[in-house]
């Protein structure tokens, strides 16, 4: 990978995305960018790391400084994964080849999609590093098992558990472009999978209701999972205390708090408001990451002072993928490095461990 | 009804909203969309419900999930019932035979204005669902009895009493564009009325106080109101705790929480404000609706989890009568249907009955 | 007076501001409008209002209902007035002579200011209702005793000590203009008083506090005003409780919370804000009059709710003047009458004197 | 300096800031006017002052009313000093020589950057007022001291040791205009200077902490630093309490509430935010000077309210140094100074002294 030929004008997260409005496709760029419904929970995950205020502590040794984390057994050298996006080639026509190419550069966790546009088996082939496998579960659970299956022997070292999007949001952006797949892409992990007949509800009937939700994962699906596979399991998605305890209690060996980047249901609060709630009921029995409006280094310091352990980027590496491919996502993710550790300093605390509440002002 | 020839670049009441100013006459427009004065009310009935946030709750299971709820004897097959809009041969040609076609079709409770633009007993002859009556109580309280009586034996199954509106609101808007019905439209339900002279207040009188409130109801036409029918009666337009407690004292049947929209008195709070004050007083003595401000399956959630029975909407689905007729409505209804299931099931919520505060975020 | 000529188009007060640009020579509406340094007090003056909300109470019987008011003395037929403001003629060729017609037509209190342009016994000449006279204490003593004793025997019924603007505020919009007065308009009323020596402070110096203060008005000077006129005095322009009592205490016969219109000190709250704690400290025993950022009827409910007898408007009835003369002052004064009025009828209250605190709404 | 060719259309700091686009080249204005990241804080520092709201005090004598005020044994006419500032000449082609004229003739405190464009010496040289030196400890200690001594032989009063920047912030304005200094630019003082070498980062290291930060400055430099001179040492860019404390325990004779023009960490609070805190836990123990964000007299007020001693500007006496040179730098702080009279008289405050927090309104 030819480092140097990264684009010479791009600074942050937010030069990254401007670009890519001119690297993808517009209907591409509108799935990307887009929320449920009118984008209020989508808009509100970047600005309430906004209204976080910090406070220096000054003139603090930093020998030794570092921003590694051990996390699920694994050593990661900083704190930033990334999250799991459909369809990597809508953005790039190497896909998730290229972006597994970046995370491995650098060291970067990275969570593949059920719904990834190249095999699982291929992106593990390619990977120098660790990757976990992020898991919808279908309709047909037999197909289901056979994908977690799959995920074990390509070398995946955790399973994902997205539980927030049993139905698609309200995507009205998407539907004015008319967004589809175009020829080529498609989620090739599910070929071949029983799909439940499509049901046209008529005008007495309920649009949701009738029928199409017999399928969907309940809390029975976490045991049967837990039943048919040694993987740690990490569920994405909850924003309640209550359910934290469920799964908890399920045996999960990890959280994500997510709003899914507020494409699913709006007017949820942003992930930063969410989690100083989740942390207090799981009290360190797992460990927390959080995703869903990640734009700067200081909302990564934020994020880890309030509880989290790591956070994961999604729309922010898929514009970098956009513009520059694989070299894109390395630099994207070194800007955000940089920025934690320069926050780092500037908040006196030499590793991740050091990061804690103390360093948010309170007026 | 040609279901199929609806809009198909439009997915949410936003999109109908925007095309419909292609679909009205300006004044008309100017006329639906306008509130009273800055309009400070009719903005806030809206931008209200976005700062109220949601949360999840994961891996329910669906079976037998309904939207169906009973309301003053009646069983609807969703909480959506159209609110009485004057004239709607304003926005389309049909009038209200289009809307009644429409809520006949879905199954929705309609409210009938009694300035409807076509005669209250044309509207139930096209009726396969029951309807409600939207009463002013007029001046001439003879003729008012007898559109009561009127409206009983046309079939109307309950009497929504407006009480908010006993003189027109600053409506600035509307004076701005020289609003006035076209020819050919009219209150025909009011037509042979006597109406009070028109008395030209002089520079030294008061505009208002001089004369003309001398006919405007006051809480004996309640009782007044109920000695003359067995109808029930459902006051509309109820902000203060004060005035619920005297209007279920005097034995009216159900209270939907209305600014009218935000078109009479300007700075009023929400009504998704409101609500929870009213509802705590209600203390589910009779069930309460609201109105002004859905534009989201969301916000019927809210209103539901806040106290509301069901919701009515107004604006919205004159927007999609102006641009589709009767097939617009239906689409419309099916929209916010849909919005209306998908946030029950990302909320856990299987039946309107499980939907209380516990979904409301508390930061 | 032709009232019928009254520009059809105009609405409120809004729309009078609106049209006046064009009735207006530029550096005389940047002088009216303005205010100081960034205007953030001026602005606040407006939005606060809007931001009290109100509560209906429905179903009143308003008999007898009317919005008279005494106030030291006389009996006014609605509760506004109009302020002292500095050279109509500015905005009129008539100027103040056009304004005391329209006040005493429709029966307005008036208060001519220290810096008519119109001699104050000419104004009073042509009033039919009685009026008030706004001092501003001069560095001439001598000459301010005179300008007294010409107020009490031109007939003017009350004095109103404006004490907030010892110096001129920090006028950078009117400075951006160059704004001067042009050949023709001058405060006539000081014609031939001493005026002190500029003085250029040098580099090294005060601007401000190298002599020019030595003869601003201090509290001795109410007592010396008291000792040479029996006319009641109103202070106008305090913000503070402290100096609430000293004025109360020395004998003061009104209040006017002001913070002249966001002209003198940039920042200071919004009267509206100011109001109830200053109502609280004086408990009743002088009348208070309010004004700045009065633009509606709700906004003088709101002013009488919060402890206020009356309120004054300034600019409000200058656009009017500069639009249609003597009659847009009346039109104007009747759209917010019957704005008033229409904010009592729905808010359930048959006279002023019902207006209290229980009309606003908390959350 | 011939006073009397200021701008004439300038009135306000904004004025100079509007005018100031045009007297520099774009690469040196998005230095000067950008900040760190996002510019939250740097935008913030502004808008802080704004929301806090005055009170007024009417009708006080101003007999002897000054501004004079002392600070560490020098006594200022006002307290308004030039916050250091790097490079004057990419805005004037005097740099720092205008800059000190103008402060020598006005009688304002200066504080030199080491960062300054003019060698120290010539800058002291051509000043009749004492100077203060503002100090980086650079990674060769050995200069360091040495450019302490050069401070001392110069005569400079006092050392401001700036701590909140020991690395460059997050500076994106500036990279995006690939800002640098032009040809014949430089940060004198320094020159012949050993610097550490550079160090390129590979791609499994951190950026910043694989060795950068071996010479940054810690507390004990602090200590290092009093072992050398005996000239007062003023620290700035404290935003917590507990390194008050610390800074106070080890002796520093005054405090200098910064943020850096929010140009270092960004979503930092503004310093008048964070004022009343610092202020608390210093208990007059030493003096507080307060900068970033101060563009009006009121600010000033504001700042000196709330437990500042003097304020410092920066930006806006950089901004008249462009439109101006030594002239503009004049003319703007009388501009101030009028303001802040302004304001001490419409608040009743005859001296610095009599300026405390019950000027400020509460709500």
């Amino acid at each position: 990978m030819v480092y140097s030929i990264v684009p010479p004008q791009l600074f942050s997260v937010e030069d990254y995305e401007k670009s890519s409005v001119k690297h993808m496709d517009h209907t591409a760029w509108s799935y990307l960018v887009g929320g449920s419904a009118d984008e209020i929970t989508a808009d509100k995950n970047k600005c309430a790391f906004d209204e976080i205020q910090l406070q220096t502590q000054v003139l603090r040794d930093f020998a030794g400084a570092n921003t590694r984390l051990n996390l699920l057994g694994s050593t990661l050298p900083f704190p930033i994964l990334l999250a799991p996006v459909a369809w990597h080639k809508l953005f790039h026509p190497d896909g998730e080849l290229a972006t597994v190419q970046a995370a491995s550069a650098i060291g970067a966790g990275m969570v593949v999609s059920t719904q990834s546009s190249v095999l699982l088996e291929d992106v593990a082939e390619n990977a120098t590093k660790p990757l976990w496998f992020q898991l919808y579960i279908q309709p047909d659970r037999m197909f289901t098992a056979e994908l977690v299956k799959r995920a074990e022997q390509a070398g995946y070292k955790a399973l994902v558990l997205t539980i927030d999007a049993p139905i698609s949001g309200v995507r009205n952006r998407e539907q004015r472009v008319n967004f589809h797949l175009p020829q080529g892409i498609s989620s090739v992990n599910l070929a071949g999978m029983k799909r439940p007949a499509v049901h046209n509800a008529s005008l007495l009937e309920s649009p949701l209701f009738s029928g199409q939700l017999e399928s969907i994962p309940t809390w029975q699906d976490i045991e049967w999972l837990k039943s048919i596979t040694s993987l740690p399991i990490i569920v994405k998605g909850i924003t309640s205390v209550a359910d934290v305890e469920q799964a908890i209690t399920l045996g999960v060996n990890g959280l994500i708090v997510s709003n899914h980047g507020g494409r699913v249901l709006d007017t949820l609060p942003s992930t930063i408001e969410l989690l100083p709630g989740i942390a207090e009921q799981v009290a360190g029995r797992v460990p927390i990451l959080l995703d869903s409006g990640i734009r700067r280094g200081t909302d990564i310091l934020k994020a880890l002072a309030l509880g989290a352990s790591a956070v994961m980027i999604g729309r922010p590496y898929i514009y970098a993928l956009s513009v520059a491919g694989a070299v894109g996502v390395v630099h994207l993710l070194n800007i955000l490095r940089a920025e934690l550790e320069a926050a780092m300093v500037l908040t006196g605390c030499r590793t991740l461990y050091e990061i804690d509440r103390s360093l948010l002002w309170k007026s």
